[in-house]
């Protein structure tokens, strides 16, 4: 097999050994359905009741009644957002970010046509929301505002504590959903600390499979179901419960949570050590979010006048995962909706490339790839139709060392 | 580890082995995001490619396009239900049967209250669905009709077929919805055969993993999707893909197909040895269903005058798993809106067993609940409040012979 150095955390992890280990007694002899009534279903149930206890503790919400198993991030935000418009029917504004991940977003423009009105909150230019745009936007028709912990694209952390003390200042009413998907395993997740009403997570992220997901709705918040059926999950999401996928997704928060104090310094080492050794070797080399508080994994650079597919298409050759943005979006060629409205330079977006590292992250891969970019930045400059400015930022570089 | 005989494959079933063997390497090393553009990401994306086709044949769909990957089956259902409504909203009458799976008649509960009009066909005392009934209620206003292939607690079987030709007849912009969640991997499937708009399976129905399904739609139906967000599925449900779960609803779907000879002769001999093995033995007890045609692995036998619930739990105790409904709703004490559609006598609807067999089902565990059940019935007779009536079918049942 040839290397591979996978920087892409932020599209989805490694599965942990140590999950896969818990998972697969329930993908052979435990097969019960953990409905079913009798004995050999129990093993299954209790692994669930034991899982729905981990995710609690992860996220510190006070029940285990409140967290709902889904088969996704998506699912966790589209049954939060659509349930707690379908109970509430008479508040018609919602409030989100330019900068809400691809789903979300997608969500809103359909909701914009069944007759929402949906205020976008920009951010400046590194990434950081501007709060006083929200506190103007809320006011008492304000049904939900949802809100990303972290962006996956840059690593900005949204401050959610000020967030709510924000939107129930203004109307006590209003509920927020925090999509924490890149968040969970990377900073700590507190529901009840930051007055967070309903919080989504999907599993492989954190090193759980892709296929299951985590919805948090406290006790005060109801919602309509979005797959009805079975009384699975109290009602609130019908469908025979994935078992193994579940006991994966417990595991991984336990794991998770363990590791928070090793992504919080050693992940972040690694990530600094990269980004600076890329900003330091490559002088068309531009950190996007700047001194932005970031989650410790992820890092967003532009490498100026040139094309990130080009630059991916070599670290690609060279065993090297990264990406110019959301994999949800990728085969798409237009440029990321995040970085334009940080308002990046149009000749830095495009050669924009995500770096996000992971608890299997070593040394060596981070050593690799400094060892290597500057050669394919070089290649890649080579052929830019920009010389004229390349030759300028390089000088203006060199004239400041 | 005690006896396990396991014969409640409707409720869900043990993952193939050489299921699992293909799903593993996406569950370690090959964990790439299948939306990544990288080379890295190729397996993945080239196994949901192959899963799909698979998929596409086993249902005979013409097209892979036509395929979409779901969690489970009450996605599927609610995906096509309710996006198909969502997206022609101009007609507003649904039919549906009296015996479908709750999944799909709580969703219709929660339509009736949103302004449709909703006709459940009934059916006969042996399970078989009232066409004359079905013919009279398609009308210019019928949006959808919605039945499943195949009960999950009797087995009957809908001639699915012949329906489409009522429905379409009668107005052919009426969409056909088929839950065929209990009708994979036990009959053949033809989409195009039998005039299917959309239908729906479940991959744990016919030993993939709990939280997989897939929904078919014919080119020819527009729906709306019911999870929005990324690009996934062509748009039409978002959420990174569950690799591992798709490859093994893949590997799923193919050895059901090469199995389905097997199910026709040798699963079906040895559930109608249990079931002749029963009503030979067991005076009490009656054939639900009479000669419906079935499914070949089911077998619903009412026990007169006695609790089901308390024969399951002295099969428990003996380490075999049967069931008295569908586990979507064990642990309600209400007795099933399928015997009580079919008119089962109330006598023998509380003495109801499922039986359902699968490839792994042996002889010897046909052999050992035919030569324990005999004395657990004894038992559960003897302190039953009808001894008169228990009596009284004993001297019945004595004189025919």
């Amino acid at each position: 097999m040839t290397k591979l150095i996978y920087l892409d955390n932020n599209a989805t992890t490694k599965v942990d050994e140590r999950v896969l280990d818990e998972m697969l007694p329930f993908l052979k002899e435990e097969y019960a359905n953990p409905s079913s009534m009798y004995d050999f279903s129990k093993k299954s149930s209790n692994a669930i009741k034991e899982a729905r206890v981990k995710i609690r503790d992860f996220i510190n919400a006070k029940d285990e009644k409140e967290i709902i198993f889904t088969s996704c991030g998506s699912e966790s935000a589209n049954t939060a957002i659509k349930g707690t418009l379908a109970y509430n029917k008479n508040q018609k504004h919602i409030i989100t970010t330019k900068v809400e991940h691809p789903c979300v977003l997608n969500l809103y423009k359909q909701l914009e046509k069944q007759g929402y009105k949906v205020d976008y909150i920009g951010v400046n230019s590194n990434g950081v929301l501007d709060l006083e745009e929200l506190n103007a936007a809320v006011d008492e028709d304000t049904a939900l505002v949802s809100i990303m912990w972290a962006n996956n694209e840059t690593g900005v952390i949204n401050p959610i504590g000020k967030i709510s003390e924000i939107v129930k200042s203004k109307n006590k009413n209003t509920k927020l959903f925090v999509d924490a998907v890149q968040a969970a395993g990377k900073i700590p997740i507190d529901v009840q600390a930051n007055g967070v009403d309903m919080l989504g997570i999907s599993g492989h992220k954190f090193h759980a499979p892709k296929g299951v997901g985590a919805l948090y709705v406290n006790s005060k918040t109801m919602i309509t179901p979005l797959i009805v059926g079975g009384h699975q999950e109290k009602g609130k999401r019908a469908g025979t419960e994935n078992t193994p996928y579940i006991v994966g997704i417990g595991k991984a928060a336990e794991l998770a949570q363990e590791g928070l104090k090793y992504e919080l310094t050693e992940v972040k080492r690694l990530r600094d050590k990269l980004e600076k050794g890329i900003l330091s070797r490559i002088y068309n080399a531009r950190l996007n979010t700047g001194i932005a508080e970031r989650v410790p994994n992820t890092s967003n650079i532009g490498f100026e006048y040139i094309e990130g597919e080009l630059i991916l298409l070599h670290l690609s050759d060279m065993g090297i995962c990264a990406s110019s943005g959301s994999a949800c979006t990728s085969g798409s060629l237009e440029p990321s909706h995040v970085l334009r409205a940080m308002n990046v330079p149009f000749t830095a977006i495009h050669g924009s490339i995500r770096w996000s590292l992971s608890r299997f992250t070593t040394e060596e891969e981070i050593d690799y790839v400094l060892d290597k970019l500057p050669g394919i930045i070089e290649k890649v400059n080579s052929i830019s139709p920009y010389q004229k400015e390349l030759q300028a930022l390089k000088n203006l570089k060199t004239a400041n060392v």
